[in-house]
C-alpha cells in the first residue's frame, strides 16, 4: 500500500542539484571545483554575533520567544529602517521569521486563498514559484526581459487579473534593482488594480550602484519581507523579519503562533549582535564589490556581453545561448572540463533557462578571479 | 487603503493569551506567579549541546545544511528508532525540520490539497485546527471522551470520510497513552478508509507509566512527527524531525527546499549532541516524573478527580466544571487570588474547553508544589 500524495506537493525538483552531485563527486575524487553556483557567503556569521550567543547559551534556558521576535531585535530592526532609508518604522509591525522563507509562507497565507493568482517575474527565484504552487495558488510568471533588466513593467501588472505580485529588487538571478521610480511605479499599477504587493528585499545592503529603495518608503500596505541571510552572512542559521501592512500584523502574529511558534531564539540572539557588526559586514561586501569588477571585466573578455546590469546582490545571470547548447549540457561540460561549477537557468525561468547562467560571485575573489579565468578557456573552445 | 486578507489566514487567537498577559502584568507588578501554564521544560539545552554549538561556530561557516539535515543527524535519529523501539530505520526516510512545526506543515502539503478533511482529536493541540485551516484544509473535529483517554476510538475514524487523521501519543494537553494494540486498531481503522495516518510522537521519552509505541512499529505508511523540543528540551531551537512514508520522502526534500531551505544549521548541531545527554535528560524526566506524583497526589485533595490518566508528557488535563464558572473566568480568579497561571480549556475544545483547565508540570517541583497548594486553596474556597 502507498500513501495519498496531494497534487499541489508536486512542486518540480531543482536542476542545479545535478551540478551539485556532479562537484561533488569531482571533489570527492580528489578535484578543485570553482563554486560559482552557491547562493550564500562564505563567510560565518559575524564574530560579535556568535560571541553574543556563546554568552546567552551560558545563562538562560533560550525557550520560545515571543511569536513576533525578541522585542530588542524587533526594536533594532526598525532602527535599521531610519539609518537605511530615513524612515520611521513602528516596530509592532515587525514579526522575526525563519528566515525569508518563513516570511512567504506567512504573507501568502495571510493575504490569498487557494486559486488565487501572484504574479512573479520570469527569470525568478524559484521557490516564489513553488511555494506558491505548495500552498494552492496559482504563479502567474511574468515575462521579462534584458532591456528590462528582468523586472516587470508597470503595464505587465495593471489590469492584469494579479491578486497579488512579488517584486524583488536587488533580484535574484539578475541583480538588478529598482530605483525609487520605477518601484513606485510599479506599486502604483498594483494599487489600481488592488493587486496586493509584496517587496523581497533580502538582498538589500548589497548593493554596489545607487541605493536600494524599500517599497516602505512609498507605501505602508506592502509586505515586506527581508532576511539577515546574505548582507549579515547569517544563511544557515534561518532568521529574517517581514514588515506586515498595519491592518495584518495581528493576523500574521497568529499564523506565525500556530506556523512556526517563532523563529529560533539563538538565531534572534546572533542577529541582534550582527546589527552592531558594520565594520566586518563592510568588509564583506568591499569584497563582492571587487569580485565583481573582476566579473564584469571577465565576462566580454570570455565572449559573454548579454546580462542584466548586476547592481545588488552577488548575482550575474548572462545569455550564454552563443555557445550553442542548452545551459545544463554547457554547465555540465564547463564542470567537467574546467572544474567550474554554475547553475544553469532553468530553475529560474522554466521557459526560456536553456539559454542563460547564473554566476555566483559570492566565493573568496581568488575562486572568483580564478573560476572567470577558466569560463574564458572554455568559452573561447566552444567559440572556435 | 488596506491591504486585501485572505480567508484561511482568519485563525483562531489563543485564549491562553489573556492570562498570558494577566500574569506578566502581576510580575510586573512584583507578584510571584507560579507558571503552570507552560508548555515547555524550564531546563535549557543539554550541557553537551551548548558546548558543541560552542565549538562549531569557532570552526565553520554554519551555512544552509542540505534540506533533508546534517547526514549525521539523520543518522544519529535513525539509531534512536533502534535503542527506543527496536525499529530498524532507513536514515534516507528522516528529514530534519524547523520544529514539529515545520513537519506538521510538511505533511500536510504533501498529503493533502484544499478542502481536504483531517481529522483531529478535541481536544487537542490548537495549533493542529489552525493550520489545517491555513492551509484550506478543513480540520475534522473528533469529539474524544475522558473515558477514552480523550483519544479518538477506531469507530471515529472508519468509514467517516477522512483524507487523513492525525493522532497524538503522549496527548497534548491530556497526556494520555495509546497503547501498542490501541495505536495499530486507529492505524488500520485509517488504513480500511484510505485514510492517511499522521503520528505526532513528540512527547515521546516523557513517559511514566508503560512504553511509547512509535507508528513506525505498526506501518511505514505512517507520517511520523517528532521534536528535540520537548524530551531533549531544545523547544526554542526549533529544530525536530519526520519519518515520511517511502512515497513521500522525495516529495517532501523538495518541498522543504523551497518552504524552508532547511532547519536551522546551528540548532541541528547542538541536537546532535543532544542525543548524546541521556544523564541530563533523564535526570529532567526523574524531575517530571516526581513533579506529576506530586500533582496526581494534590489534585484529588483539590477535589479535581475527574481527569485523563496523564501517561506522559508533561500535562494533566482536569474538568473543573464542579467549581461553577467558565475555565477562562477560573483561571482569572486563579490568577488573580492565588497567583498561579494555568489554561483554561478553550483553546484546546472549542467546544468543551469552558470546563476545563490544563495544568503544566513542567516547572520546578518547588513550584509545582506551592501551585498545587494554591490551588488547593483557591479550590476549597469555591466549594464552600
Amino acid at each position: 500500500m502507498q500513501t495519498r500524495v496531494s497534487r499541489r506537493g508536486d512542486v518540480d525538483p531543482f536542476i542545479v542539484m545535478e551540478i551539485l552531485r556532479l562537484a561533488a563527486q569531482a571533489e570527492a575524487a580528489g578535484r578543485h571545483v570553482i563554486h560559482m553556483e552557491i547562493g550564500q557567503p562564505g563567510t560565518p556569521a559575524p564574530e560579535v554575533a556568535r560571541a553574543a550567543l556563546g554568552t546567552a547559551m551560558g545563562q538562560g534556558s533560550l525557550g520560545y520567544t515571543e511569536s513576533l521576535g525578541l522585542p530588542a531585535l524587533r526594536q533594532r530592526i526598525a532602527g535599521l529602517y531610519r539609518d537605511w532609508y530615513g524612515v520611521d518604522l513602528d516596530p509592532d509591525r515587525i514579526l522575526v521569521t525563519p528566515g525569508s522563507s518563513g516570511g512567504f509562507l506567512l504573507a501568502f497565507t495571510s493575504l490569498f486563498d487557494p486559486g488565487d493568482r501572484v504574479g512573479i517575474a520570469n527569470p525568478g527565484y524559484p521557490a516564489y514559484r513553488q511555494i506558491l504552487k505548495a500552498q494552492g495558488l496559482e504563479p502567474a510568471l511574468i515575462t521579462t526581459d534584458l532591456a528590462d533588466g528582468y523586472q516587470p513593467r508597470p503595464d505587465q501588472i495593471e489590469g492584469a487579473g494579479l491578486d497579488g505580485v512579488l517584486i524583488a529588487s536587488p533580484a535574484n538571478p539578475t541583480g538588478t534593482m529598482l530605483d525609487h521610480d520605477a518601484l513606485k511605479a510599479l506599486i502604483e499599477a498594483a494599487e489600481r488594480s488592488n493587486t496586493a504587493f509584496i517587496s523581497d528585499e533580502i538582498y538589500h545592503g548589497l548593493n554596489y550602484q545607487g541605493r536600494c529603495t524599500s517599497a516602505l518608503e512609498i507605501t505602508d500596505n506592502a509586505f515586506v519581507i527581508n532576511s539577515f541571510s546574505k548582507y549579515f552572512s547569517m544563511t544557515g542559521w534561518r532568521v529574517g523579519w517581514i514588515v506586515a501592512p498595519p491592518n495584518h500584523i495581528d493576523r500574521v502574529n497568529k499564523l506565525a503562533q500556530h506556523m512556526f511558534i517563532c523563529a529560533p531564539h539563538a538565531s534572534q540572539i546572533a542577529a541582534l549582535a550582527a546589527l552592531d557588526a558594520a565594520d566586518e559586514l563592510e568588509a564583506n561586501r568591499a569584497t563582492y564589490s571587487r569580485n565583481r569588477d573582476i566579473v564584469l571585466k571577465m565576462l566580454p573578455k570570455a565572449g559573454i556581453t548579454r546580462f542584466a546590469p548586476p547592481d545588488g546582490g552577488f548575482y550575474v545571470y548572462a545569455d550564454i545561448s552563443h555557445l550553442g547548447d542548452d545551459s545544463l549540457t554547457l554547465a555540465r561540460a564547463l564542470l567537467d572540463e574546467e572544474g567550474v561549477a554554475v547553475t544553469p537557468g532553468h530553475d529560474f525561468d522554466p521557459v526560456r533557462g536553456g539559454s542563460t547562467w547564473r554566476l555566483s560571485y559570492a566565493a573568496s575573489t581568488a575562486d572568483v578571479e580564478e573560476g572567470m579565468a577558466r569560463i574564458a578557456r572554455f568559452t573561447e573552445r566552444r567559440a572556435r
